[in-house]
């Protein structure tokens, strides 16, 4: 074959690629398990319908659709949230409500492929099903909880919180058109301040809304309550969260549909890459393939972005150990198989050489594979009554008998 | 929507099933990690002629294909096998070898969904790149050691055998053709024995193959090496293996391609079921890719066949215990979020209630979600300084003081 490169977008996992992978997965599951989240899957192959009929037109474009071998049409799943909602309708009655769900799907999205951007990606989602405020609260903190057990601490990200609810007052009361109005928050931090304020001035002449504007955090909160508007669930949800993290901001708007109420998104404080994570409260979408009417909470962290910032604040594991080599020389393998299997049943990491390397070379081996300790098994030292064992770290090594090995390691 | 239903040929993990897939999973990671092989993983969206080039017609119509928006041709991985191929010919300088390596890919074949047969499932594989014998043995072992850390017994299961060197010399020896001699053993135990001999009878009359074909085990190798064959490597295998659980049966081909050596399959004693996993000396697959030749070794362990005998032994797990659930009584939010937050520093499981079920509902949802213990938060309770421990198991409670939980947890 000519070219044995895999399809654009996608990404080979060799060992030390799926390590840091497996490592991240490991971070996600502890956290999300401490806080009572209970681990799902679904299938990779969906109905098409599922996708296209209540998605917009965009999510379309970005699909991997095809037809089986009957002619039905399929898609892989672009994103999980349609999946979690057809469960809901199909095996929803037989389940204690709230659920609180996470899965780390592996999802397809045909678009440009950049950097951080795949068009075959992992992304964990964690939901909360038939939530109220405290719900949002508890998905915000599992998030933070996340980003500090991966080392990223306060100085490293912010969470940014906005309340889509408080955005549709502001949007009544300045009687500014809806569309237009969340596609210019959208858009804050692509521009300055001087053209967002430009462009805001052809939308609203509101000195009000463009006070409220100018402010930042608690300080802009605190003037859109002065002008009337409710911000109660906000502040409220301060009080739940660890303020030291969290920033009201809004311009976090999460494009028009899907999201009813509080939404959040967690950035990196220098503002190198984009979100990191993203979610809020969405009521409608239950009911929107059929289900009964349910507020819920969720929240998305992809594998593309998070692990650029890790990367960059060397937060990433750079060596992960192996423990015992069993290296030969000579006819030992026998007796070699039989203390492999005497220390696995200790369940104890043991390599055995199977291979007919010499010695030097099986040595490189078991470095380059980062074992701690090798175990030179030699037909001379065998008959002797003997073995090596040798320290890869400090280089040491020491001559032991074989029967005392289950008790030396 | 109508029909919510997935995909024919899916499976929905919800987390009571998933819990099982994951501790399958675990178990085959646990040994594997054992026997010092190292996980990779790989794309499930290839390029077509990854999968169609080397195969014959028969993976071709169970393909999931389809082309993507700018027209290539792609399909769904069917096997891990190409893929590793792939890699080997691609990073293959970079590595250095013998490798010994695992993964537990999600795969996709279209084909008609039978008990334990679906379109879309996991198969565990595991490789040596640039094997031998003592390889081959590794991989038995490691099997037999993956089957017997799951529960499963040498009263259970039995590891056939063959070497596909000592069918080709029979082949060779007794003039029979290739493809209608390893066809009839491939079927032989679909069919009594009588049929067998009857079907035997039509490409051969020779009464030595009679003789070698109605002997079982060692005894039917003892006679093939009596009539002049070398089974060398089949004895020196039987040195290497534990042979509490394994058998030689000329029977074991697994079709034309692919194999060029040792070959074997693991069956349930009682024959319940189809092969529970499969594999085998491949010599020449590498070399098919473009790249060198080097020797390998592999097996494949789909979830099919496998948790169908587990369950039929009673040795799945029924049940996963959680810790500790934080029920709440009254306006006590607050206090039970900062004792979830000490707790959960602990690195325990801790759910907390954020929802507005009274307390019965709570308890009835702790208990469905297997939680050993229940701390009650109540608003009296609080302002006495006390808090409730139940435990779910022995139905006693207790009250304590919030200050020292963290030392009785």
């Amino acid at each position: 074959m000519n070219n044995m490169q895999g399809y654009r977008g996608t990404r080979d996992f060799l060992p030390k690629e799926w390590k840091i992978q497996k490592w991240l997965f490991a971070n996600l599951r502890e956290i999300s398990n401490q806080y009572g989240f209970e681990e799902y899957e679904a299938p990779i192959i969906e109905k098409l319908e599922l996708f296209t009929k209540k998605s917009g037109d965009e999510i379309k474009k970005q699909l991997f659709n095809f037809k089986d071998k009957s002619g039905r049409e399929l898609c892989l799943r672009a994103e999980l949230t349609p999946q979690l909602a057809r469960y809901i309708v199909q095996y929803g009655k037989g389940l204690k409500k709230p659920l609180k769900w996470y899965s780390i799907p592996r999802l397809f999205r045909y678009e440009r492929p950049q950097k951080g951007r795949y068009r075959e990606f992992f992304q964990y989602n964690a939901d909360i099903i038939d939530s109220n405020l405290k719900g949002t609260a508890e998905i915000i903190n599992l998030c933070i909880d996340i980003l500090n057990n991966l080392g990223l601490k306060s100085k490293d990200f912010v969470m940014k919180i906005n309340d889509r609810e408080v955005v549709d007052k502001l949007i009544k009361k300045y009687k500014v058109k809806t569309e237009e109005f969340y596609s210019l928050l959208d858009k804050k931090y692509k521009m300055s301040e001087k053209e967002f304020f430009k462009e805001l001035d052809k939308i609203s002449k509101s000195k009000e809304l463009k006070k409220i504007l100018k402010l930042k955090d608690k300080e802009c909160l605190a003037e859109i309550k002065k002008n009337g508007i409710n911000t109660e669930r906000m502040e409220e949800l301060f009080k739940l969260c660890d303020e030291e993290f969290i920033e009201f901001d809004l311009s976090i708007v999460r494009g028009l549909a899907y999201y009813t109420g509080i939404v959040f998104e967690a950035y990196d404080k220098k503002g190198y890459f984009r979100s990191l994570l993203g979610g809020g409260e969405y009521d409608n979408l239950i009911s929107d393939f059929g289900g009964p009417k349910i507020p819920c909470v969720g929240v998305g962290i992809s594998d593309g972005t998070l692990p650029l910032l890790l990367k960059k604040k060397k937060l990433l594991p750079t060596e992960f150990k192996n423990y015992l080599f069993i290296a030969t020389i000579g006819e030992v393998y026998e007796k070699a198989g039989e203390i492999a299997k005497e220390l696995r049943a200790k369940r104890l990491n043991v390599y055995l050489n199977t291979s007919d390397l010499n010695i030097s070379k099986q040595l490189e081996l078991a470095d380059s594979l980062n074992y701690q300790k090798v175990l030179i098994i030699g037909e001379r030292d065998l008959k002797k009554g003997e073995v090596t064992l040798k320290d890869l770290e400090t280089g040491k090594e020491k001559k032991v008998k074989p029967q005392e090995l289950t008790e030396i390691l």
